[in-house]
């Protein structure tokens, strides 16, 4: 047990930021909590943020990993939507790096293709794959958590052939 | 002096997150202190984004401000740079926004509409107003750091007619 490395996967989004908890004995991921910080538009931009920054910062002080695996943003598509999961993302990283976590990043295909073997992954395939690599007793949700977890699952698969790096970015 | 309203004015960004505080005595807005906080792209992003959080921390706590004037991310042109900005973005209001300071955001324009009279106002026009409103004795520089003063010089003249919202966004 006190062997084991604990990674926290992060979904970045400010409606939805989805967390996983990882521990990784030897080469063997297990889930330990999961979970969704969730947001309203009810609430002002800077009170959404603060609630991530703070949710995590829990999540960090309760199974104090010592590595966080998060998705990068995805720049195509709605530069809005982009420019929200931006801010969250920025939230969420200085939370992990004020608590001196080693943060590694991945794109959100690699890690599907890490978790399933297929970049172009659906979420159903995520989160099926993701119980069955972690033993879950069920689907994880919401499919925010479910891609946390991935992320972990990824970086708990992928982080020793990146250790030699000063950073962690595989896009 | 115990009748200053502090603010704290943002000009966010990831290499230069210009700051500015500015003690307003009933009307008459002056400068108390402005800056810069600089990372390089030779350091990984999240230490960056640690950096902006915790050098505005570092403001907040000595010149303890009630408010915080933020410029809003401009969405169009280089989309990799918006979200580089956005991240910073966050930084800035989980320091502000975890120190309890009421956030008001601007656009860009209705800042340089606000401080110079024109929304389209280049950086030079701003450090020249910015100097004459504040009584500055020299132009304040770096630019990121007359437009975070520019975001609080017109958060001054603005609060006061958007007191009765819950938010301050002025797009």
């Amino acid at each position: 047990m006190s062997n084991d490395l604990i990674i926290l996967g992060v979904d970045p989004g400010l409606a939805n930021c989805g967390w996983g908890i990882v521990a990784l004995t030897g080469t063997k991921p297990r889930a330990l909590a999961y979970g969704c910080i969730t947001t309203t538009a009810k609430t002002a931009e800077p009170e959404r943020l603060a609630a991530i920054y703070d949710g995590l910062v829990a999540v960090i002080g309760t199974y104090r990993p010592l590595e966080l695996s998060i998705e990068t943003v995805y720049h195509k598509g709605n530069t809005k939507s982009s420019i929200a999961t931006a801010q969250a993302r920025g939230a969420a990283l200085v939370a992990a790096q004020t608590r001196q976590l080693l943060v590694a990043e991945y794109a959100p295909a690699a890690i599907k293709k890490a978790v399933v073997g297929n970049g172009s992954a659906d979420k159903a395939q995520v989160q099926f794959m993701v119980k069955a690599v972690l033993g879950l007793d069920e689907l994880p949700s919401p499919d925010h958590a479910a891609d946390a977890l991935a992320a972990a699952v990824c970086h708990a698969h992928l982080r020793k052939s990146r250790s030699h790096e000063k950073e962690y970015i595989i896009a």
